[in-house]
């Protein structure tokens, strides 16, 4: 079965809204097998609207619309996909007495053209919508089927998540299953240069990279009559992949550096404090940004003055005068003195040059160091980040975010 | 003229990002007076992308196209394009010598397949990269227009806003200029609400909002025909829109919170100082995301643990233990402890409950208290941010930031 996705709404076509929809219905779709290879968006018109259908219908199975369900005379879907069936619209009193009740507890009047809400065309079979007025709908005709779901994100999700996603899984054969591993520090087209062949020789399961900012993915994907057949299709190939970039591979189905960091400290019981010069802040925010990383986060300092980097990090005034605030020996002291200030059994530090100002010939823009220590260990690293064009502030500081993040998971191999 | 705009990724078909280019351009080409009825995604696919290539090229004047334009074997785009036209494939040397300085600068070995990106279809403007290695492309033939961009966003938007737009500008024989007006604290259908008949009087220049995360924004858009005509056409409208909304106008073409907030205390020549827990650094990394933050920034400090908040920020035990970490308390001790351990003009402070654990019911999820404090006067906020769904952390600490930063810009109202 393959599917496409058709979101509906002129706030899409102005860019007032970032098209979340597709991407999680994509997601879904893909972790249930079904393949989609089309995404469109088209406006509150019904020429247009119904054209988008027909020509979605023409390529898949399925076809699954957000948005246009509302009560305003610009929603159309269901009015254009009954049109395209040749099926009447007929009210669904459950859906009529729902809506009054849904308007009457949030003190809204019921006005007429709420009542749309409650047609359906005929033969629909309905989702109740419990965040919101509009139900969604399915249709199943000519062998096709067509899914309306609403527009609002939390609508959506939550009615693909309690009643889209039984109704789909219910009628598919096999199963499609995917794994990601998480390579650092390398760029793409090296991981592609070295696994060219094991891409074009792999058709099932299939191996695609794709570059995210200060990353390379490669996704493992297999298609079979079960779980545990996929799964087993695709040990071999992570394997081997894990075993060819050993020296990258930061994690498979990780999601970013700041899960696995806390991932790890969790597993391994330990906690860390971050000091924080170029990057301001970022690397906290990261790591706080996972739920749950309380456990292993104490503190951070944002250390951009020099007076700062002494006052609350013991960094001492000769390192400064001597070395600078950007140099390995201030990265260390400042790794040190979070550790030693907030009892954390790790400390990370960033002093760098982020830009556009501040860079001299002998420590230009992008030079930045990071340093994590623990007990028995201390890494520091030398980076160059500058990519030598404007507005690179934010990528300097994301890239020193990342591999100070990478540094933890490397101080961390030690322990087993 | 109407253009089309086609995203080519797997990984969006995928889902595994979400398309904000497609948004991006949708509301470049709004801005621009350029119609735009459909947007389509298609995965890295010959056969697929040239079939989308031909219906979007069948149904406007112009594709934009982002995406496939990298080093990998399934990067497509341009050789699609090519083959539609009938145009066959060149070597661009200063596209290539270009590549290689980029790499030998970062590193980075240049592999045979980089050299793919410096190929173009006989006759096309090319957009030089200057974020990334694949530049950008335009074919004009056949009276359409073919705009090809890279698929990372930092690089696509660098390459619209520096060579696209002037491009698209050059062909039109009318300008248009636009102002945004900012706004925060109040919601997207209070401002539409008041608004309605001034948007519909309004035809040029035409009045459009846009809401965003935590703020909603103005466009005031004129066409005329020199720079200065829309702009004489814009003033009154603008000047009348900032007197009704003054309450909530934090600026007009102030890109964000945080650059306003480092352009105001730079105005006034004041420093700040942050303590945070809930945002976890999230308020220090916008400030200092802004080039130039460090002539008013000193340093922050992320207190997650009760222990931090005694240690770094002197906040006292007993209010921890009558209050909790999370109360107005605690929020102004942690402002004026950051504020004197500093030294800086301003103190500001974050505590709150993001979630999704941590919550009671006296103390729910989303409770968050802002504080801000100066020599002269002190302010908190009690924020209730949750929206009652799962997996609102993220949105939590952003709201509760945005408020920390606007706080800041209210309690320099008084400093004129």
């Amino acid at each position: 079965m393959n599917a496409e996705i058709l979101c509906v709404g002129t706030e899409l076509l102005l860019g007032d809204i970032v098209n979340t929809n597709a991407a999680y219905l994509a997601r879904e779709l893909a972790a249930l097998g079904i393949g989609c290879y089309y995404q469109s968006v088209v406006g509150d018109n019904a020429g247009r609207l119904a054209e988008s259908l027909r020509l979605a219908l023409s390529r898949a199975d399925m076809v699954i619309t957000t948005g246009g369900l509302g009560p305003t005379y610009d929603d159309l879907t269901k009015e254009t996909v009954a049109q395209h069936f040749g099926l009447p619209m007929e009210l669904h009193q459950p859906s009529l007495d729902r809506m009054k009740e849904i308007l009457e507890r949030r003190g809204r009047p019921f006005t007429k053209n709420n009542e749309k809400q409650a047609y359906f065309p005929k033969g629909a079979r309905i989702f109740p919508n419990d965040q919101g007025t509009a139900p969604g709908l399915a249709i199943e005709q000519d062998g096709k089927i067509v899914i309306m779901l609403p527009g609002p994100p939390n609508e959506m999700t939550a009615m693909f998540q309690q009643q889209v996603r039984p109704y789909l899984e219910s009628r598919s054969d096999r199963v499609l299953r995917s794994h990601t591993i998480h390579l650092f520090n390398i760029g793409e087209s090296a991981v592609e240069d070295k696994l060219h062949q094991s891409m074009l020789d792999h058709q099932n399961p299939t191996i695609a990279p794709y570059a995210k900012l200060g990353e390379v993915q490669l996704r493992v994907t297999a298609a079979a009559a079960n779980e545990e057949e996929a799964e087993a299709m695709m040990k071999p190939v992570i394997d081997e992949i894990c075993a060819q970039f050993a020296d990258y591979v930061y994690g498979v189905d990780v999601k970013d550096l700041q899960h696995a960091v806390v991932a790890r400290l969790a597993q391994l019981g330990k906690t860390i404090a971050v000091a924080e010069s170029c990057t301001g802040g970022m690397v906290a925010s990261r790591i706080t940004d996972i739920p749950g990383a309380s456990q292993v986060f104490l503190c951070g300092a944002v250390t951009y003055s020099n007076e700062s980097k002494m006052a609350m990090l013991g960094v001492s005034p000769r390192t400064l005068e001597e070395y600078g605030a950007v140099s390995r020996q201030c990265a260390l002291e400042m790794a040190r003195g979070i550790r030693a200030a907030s009892g954390a059994d790790i400390g990370l530090s960033t002093t760098g040059i982020a830009g556009p100002g501040g860079g001299t010939p002998q420590k230009p823009v992008g030079l930045v160091y990071v340093a994590a220590v623990d007990g028995a260990e201390e890494k520091v690293l030398e980076l160059h980040l500058s990519r030598g064009y404007d507005n690179q502030r934010e990528l300097i500081r994301n890239w020193a975010s990342m591999y100070a993040l990478h540094l933890v998971l490397e101080l961390c191999k030690k322990d087993k």
